[in-house]
């Protein structure tokens, strides 16, 4: 019976691991840069963890299924709940701040078609208990460093921000009430994915006594930042706070290096009802309009939980846009399993030293491999030079007659007989030496 | 509303990640050394995939759910059926041998109670396309190696060697069929896990008519592997094949180095139906009967799925009951999240200073941290030890005067002035000479 890969699902062949294993090391490598510390949680949570937040419409997005002591679960759609329940119940022991990253599978159930996958993995930063808009610099910085270390400038790839009080003003000052900003929010957010058509009918639906969508758009593109901070300034305390709060996180993001790649954007608005002050996403500069990244401020997740109140910033990055981005950018790296050895048998009857020796390799650290076939010898060079060897060792009538190995750099053809002693005792010397 | 972590599965904080990572690593480091390439497969597979193999009966220890397709799917617990699908998909075109490791997480639907993980990783190592015992071995000799590079000798793990051709005639030999080795093999496998009174049932009910369970736990136990051999031998020709490649198993183990961790062991036979020749496990010297590891050769995986027959051989290593027996052996390491520099802050004006520094050495690729609290310099340093960092740098007076900051090596206390610009051009130099 013939069983297909489950749709939406991707296989990882080796060559597909190498980019995946790639792109988390990249992310892993920037995390740590920054001090961030990793964690995980389970595959799985009660599906109550997911509804409390989002209201009983999401279950339609999820997988979810029961136990037999019929308690309900989904498998995890976003990293954002169990962050939420994990410090909620230990608020009160760790120490602060706490920055986290963790690189989680996750799964949506999505309906299968070209490009909607329904499960992948997704780079989440976050950092609780600071209120300082240094928080949100530092984690945007930390998405603009790891841009940078894959080779995306702040001329490929631009960081929009804006802050939700901001927006908040200025929606005010074209009829909008800010008891509607959440339905509002989410119909900006959704912009991007919608058609011209199908937005404006949304929209109109609900606004258009007040703003019309093609003026609304206008508006949100159109607006400077400064004539945004006026306005904000003028909606009270909160909007003043907001407005400081920008400015300083301007002057954090200069000052860490990387306000090259941000650019205020008051059509960057997220859409999940959590967000209450900064907000930013990653687009390319050219092309897709997709974000490779969306994150910003929450005040209240561990609330929710009965936990103690604990402000946090963070984003989430998902796998495949970003290899997406990549590839269409032409910045794939080659990658390959390379090997640091490939023994090679030019003597059958020697087998069993070269068992030995290629035991002792690999003990002392060295990647290493050989043929399990009985092979010609020119054919198992090539098989070392398509295993990306950087060296290969023949064991063969030198062996014999004087306990001598002959070492090959396959990179420079360079190639030296050694003392089969020296090569057991000092592997990684010798072979910087040929 | 308080929301649980699910029933049996773990919240990863990163002091449990850091071990977590440890052990990913070390596989992955002893896979990379005998050259095997890492893949990955979905979370979760149609429900097919696994009945076809282990029968209707397994859905009940699986979590299975429906899409809005009212497809039927089961997150995976285990990988070999994953494995056997992506082989079969593309059995042609990959290269032989097929050398694979993957460290997939993966779940079963376990009565949640203390030690029965719901969650669980397990390293996956498996070479398809070559029948020579030698396969066999370089699987054995790469769980070996994983034991020794974190510490775990012969002294420490033993793996046990049989193979179910030469088990099968000694069971022939005190009355159990062939045709009933399946359930045979199943109930010597449970051994371990089950109660003598519970095995001597189950065993008594099936075949106390030819062998009672005391005596067959004797028989299994005492009959040295010589004897094992000549009974084999005398069981026509797959016995005699199956004694030949012990022999040459032995052979290669003994050639590879990893001979004095291996021991014949006639109760090893493995649960699962699909195996075909050797079979073994790895198992702590002292107490703790329970297998580390566990695998074997099987000869026709992909066939069930309508590929064409790939031999193979592999097996698979939990990772909570190598993590428990790591504790219970005092061979924990030490680990930490540290940090190459934590930069200090010694005036509060030259704070952007210290932020356009910190943004520097971290794009250099060094691991960097700072405090987001105004804090007197005696507390930052305490904070500088308590994340292990290597180095502190202090942004102070000697800035302001001379365009200096003072590094100081917190392993050894040594401190030096080093001009900023030094510092900023050649940080890794100037912090590996205090």
């Amino acid at each position: 019976m013939k069983i297909q890969s489950p749709p939406g699902m991707r296989d990882l062949y080796p060559e597909d691991m190498r980019l995946q294993n790639w792109l988390f090391d990249a992310w892993r490598r920037a995390s740590r840069a920054f001090g961030f510390s990793e964690y995980e949680g389970p595959i799985f949570e009660f599906l109550d963890l997911y509804t409390l937040k989002s209201g009983a419409g999401i279950v339609s997005e999820l997988f979810t299924f029961q136990d037999r002591g019929e308690r309900h679960f989904a498998i995890r759609p976003e990293m954002t709940p169990t962050l939420a329940r994990m410090v909620a119940a230990r608020a009160n022991a760790l120490p602060r701040p706490i920055k986290w990253f963790s690189v989680p599978r996750m799964c949506r159930a999505e309906r299968p078609q070209r490009g909607r996958l329904r499960e992948f993995y997704q780079w989440n930063v976050d950092i609780l208990g600071v209120e300082d808009p240094l928080a949100d610099a530092e984690v945007i910085a930390v998405a603009v460093e790891f841009f940078r270390s894959i080779g995306l400038t702040s001329e490929d790839v631009v960081i929009t921000v804006n802050s939700r009080p901001v927006v908040s003003a200025a929606l005010a000052s074209i009829g909008i009430a800010p008891e509607e900003n959440e339905r509002a929010f989410e119909l900006i957010d959704r912009h991007d994915r919608l058609s011209a058509e199908d937005f404006a009918k949304l929209w109109d639906e609900a606004y258009s006594d007040r703003v019309s969508s093609t003026r609304l758009m206008t508006f949100l593109t159109d607006t400077r930042m400064s004539a945004c901070l006026e306005m904000a300034k003028c909606a009270g305390e909160e909007g003043r706070a907001a407005v400081e709060q920008l400015h300083a996180l301007w002057e954090r993001l200069h000052q860490l290096g990387v306000r090259d790649s941000c650019e205020f954007d008051l059509k960057t608005v997220r859409g999940l009802a959590y967000y209450t002050g900064t907000v930013f996403e990653a687009h390319a500069r050219k092309g897709g309009l997709r974000a490779l990244m969306g994150g910003g401020r929450y005040d209240d997740l561990t609330g929710l939980l009965d936990g103690p109140r604990v402000p946090g910033v963070g984003f989430g990055m998902g796998d495949a846009p970003v290899l997406e981005f990549v590839r269409d950018a032409g910045k794939l790296p080659q990658l390959a399993d390379d090997l640091d050895v490939y023994v090679i048998d030019a003597d059958h009857t020697l087998f069993p030293e070269l068992l030995a020796l290629v035991g002792l390799l690999r003990r002392s650290g060295l990647t290493v491999d050989f043929s399990y076939k009985r092979l010609p010898v020119a054919k198992q060079f090539k098989q070392a030079a398509g295993r990306h060897a950087r060296y290969a060792i023949v064991v063969g009538a030198e062996y014999t007659a004087r306990q001598e190995l002959t070492v090959k750099n396959l990179d420079t053809g360079h190639q030296l007989p050694v003392a089969a002693d020296r090569l057991r005792s000092d592997a990684r010397d010798v072979l910087g030496g040929v």
